[in-house]
């Protein structure tokens, strides 16, 4: 993408209705704008990791055998009188009325909209294990909303729905998500911790959140420092053999972790001190197991081996891309700017043109630009006639794994200089070489 | 994917809501699901479907210089009553009040909010031309909603928003999005042509419907035959050739075309009749240039070259993507149920086992499966316990290109039947001639 024709705002100053710095950078690079309090509009930069995001979810989802498909935003509020939460909701539901009068809602979760689905199709206990999932915008009317996309009233959700015969398949739906989450946030750059939590309002007795350690974090967490280089599970893992999946959840599990609410002070004064780590963390994934708080109201049940009719067994699982932007960013980056890890990066590598209208400047960034673009690289190229000072910044700013830099005495030396973003590397080389160097060719 | 895992939930009955035959087989193949009048989920197979589109469109969008953004479906009231539209929508707008007793509205259409955008950020001409567009859902409370989702309530739509100098630049903006949609509903398996409209409620001098040719479509419309063999621009088109790209769309705009509405019996009867086709029609998609009727209300405006402020020339540009699926479908079905196009089929084929646990059927099975999944093709593989009757009848009723048919008597003779589901074509081949004829290797 030429610079010249992309729509990049960058803001000079500092916003300062942002309270984090996450918020702060996402305004500073031109990735989102807020509409109204908690509501953004995805600017092409936030659009880009975005959607990165919801690719990497969407794959390590369907890795685990869940399956697509998307729900609507608005609900008719009789499925939550029927499962009983319509009123438990209170005002975080945003509650509408079309021009019927009839009682709808904007979803802030669907359990009951995927129990209707689910009860409408499924009879037997030979479709199951079933698990489907939707990406889609969700509302809570927050009080007050704040920290940008970290807690918007109109954020997205990967939500996934488990359904199984019984208990054992349930725990072994669950276990299916507990890695597919693992190796999500570990593909976005991320390290992540699963830590047992309450199942709040939701109900159920199984529930772990899955928080990333960032000094920035919203709050405090402890565990054992085993877990910062435990291996996650590669793409080798058999997601259908239980006896496996459960024996990675159990070494998951097994070392003490736990956020701030469900802290044991007599377990963690039993750990050796040089074994522990606590930290601050924020949480980017929960998932539940909740049985049959959903099915037994609303009738979702299926035939058993018996021929008998059995209420099935769920769960729910997720994750919020939108949110987790602002989560990479506060455990990556800098005092310049982002610093994208490269699986979610908006571009792979800027090109600064340092002189546009320099014949040599211009035909070395073209070139550079053309290959970068043929080896899947998608480069930005800084063609635009800002100073060099503000080009640097900007490029800092957006956190692109590369930077090129392509000026007119390096040209005469036969040189360009290739800059690292993460570690701030700086190498002289020639082009080729440089090129070679981004595309890891 | 393994049929005995996906979630396609067919029905063998005619739901007797659906009027048209798009709606019947997309119920019928376990596409969607209506969940209030005029809103659906989109179950496994509808969802694959509507990101092929979606994915079409984006590209032919990029292709033509359109930058993608996100933004989101609540909007403040207060962007409505700047532009003067809050109370001209009337009940056909999902008002809604925050907890804060907020006015708020479900987005219908983004003219006011891209505007917005734009007014924030851009202060110079030379930062034009822009173009921005999103997918987003859309909420328009219809009075009755039909024709699942030809007509729905909550429907995705894909709009974009040109912002101009000048007539001229709006101009050649709005060329770049015409030929973006010819090239775009070619993609599709449509044939489109372009028709010239009424701006209607939103304003304006230059419009275009685009329309395909289907019997069972909505509306009548007239058009010379020249249309049907004109080709469609290539991927070569030079979309910043602003001469160029006028050229193709004179040649697009000459002939005669118009709807019902905008028909003029006189100069129908100057076209000779050999020359003219009378027949059904369904708007696919909507283009407008409506100048300054939201830049001026809105203080949306440019330093020009002058250094005079301008208000800015602005266009919009339609597709419903949720919608198309009903179109295609309209276009391109039998008795038997939906003929996708290669280009938007939700699989590329169906290899049916018809022997599930023969120990050759399932070899030959998991071969042709495996090779197809390499080969790119993303095959459905029917390994269910169904009678062939029934399988047969769902590989027709989903619609994907190919069937790759495996059974216990062709295996003993060394050969699989391969069914084209356009042309109905079978033919008894050896399994890696099958493979091939797929993949057209």
């Amino acid at each position: 993408m030429r610079l010249s024709r992309y729509f990049l705002p960058i803001l000079k100053e500092n916003p300062k209705e942002a309270e984090i710095v996450s918020h702060r950078l996402m305004l500073r690079a031109g990735m989102i704008r807020q509409q109204s309090a908690g509501i953004y509009s995805w600017l092409p930069l936030g659009k880009k990791v975005l959607e990165k995001i919801n690719q990497i979810v969407r794959e390590e989802q369907n890795r685990a055998g869940a399956i697509e498909i998307l729900m609507p935003t608005i609900q008719p509020a009789d499925l939550w009188i029927e499962s009983g939460r319509y009123n438990d909701y209170g005002q975080e539901m945003l509650r509408i009325r079309d021009r019927h009068d009839r009682a709808m809602l904007f979803g802030p979760t669907n359990e009951e909209m995927v129990t209707d689905i689910f009860r409408s199709y499924v009879r037997s206990y030979r479709d199951l294990p079933l698990n489907l999932y939707h990406i889609q915008w969700k509302f809570r009317d927050e009080v007050r909303p704040r920290f940008g996309v970290m807690r918007g009233r109109e954020f997205l959700m990967k939500d996934a729905y488990s359904f199984d015969l019984d208990y054992e398949g349930a725990k072994a739906s669950y276990n299916r998500m507990f890695i597919a989450y693992l190796r999500t946030f570990e593909r976005l750059g991320l390290k992540s911790i699963p830590m047992r939590a309450e199942t709040g309002p939701i109900g159920g007795d199984l529930s772990h959140e899955f928080i990333i350690l960032a000094d920035t974090g919203e709050s405090e967490v402890f565990c054992e420092k085993t877990f910062l280089d435990m291996p996650v599970p590669g793409t080798d893992v058999d997601f259908f053999d239980n006896a496996e999946i459960a024996s990675i959840v159990e070494r998951w599990t097994t070392p003490y972790a736990a956020t701030d609410e469900m802290h044991d002070e007599a377990a963690w004064a039993e750990i050796a001190d040089g074994d522990k780590v606590s930290a601050r963390g924020i949480e980017v994934g929960h998932i539940f197991h909740f049985g049959t708080k959903y099915s037994e109201p609303m009738g979702a049940t299926v035939a058993g081996p018996d021929g008998k009719e059995v209420p099935v067994s769920m769960g729910s699982y997720g994750i919020g891309p939108s949110r987790l932007i602002g989560a990479i960013i506060e455990a990556s980056h800098d005092d310049n700017g982002i610093i994208w890890p490269e699986s979610v990066a908006p571009f792979g590598a800027v090109v600064i043109n340092m002189k546009p209208g320099e014949e040599a400047c211009d035909n070395w960034s073209e070139r550079a630009y053309a290959a970068l673009g043929e080896a899947g690289v998608d480069p930005l190229y800084d063609d635009t006639d800002q100073r060099p000072g503000a080009k640097f910044a900007t490029a800092d700013l957006i956190g692109l794994p590369w930077q090129l830099i392509i000026g007119p005495r390096g040209v005469k030396a036969g040189t360009v200089e290739l800059k690292h973003r993460a570690t701030g590397d700086k190498h002289e080389l020639d082009l080729d070489a440089a090129i070679a160097r981004i595309t890891g060719a």
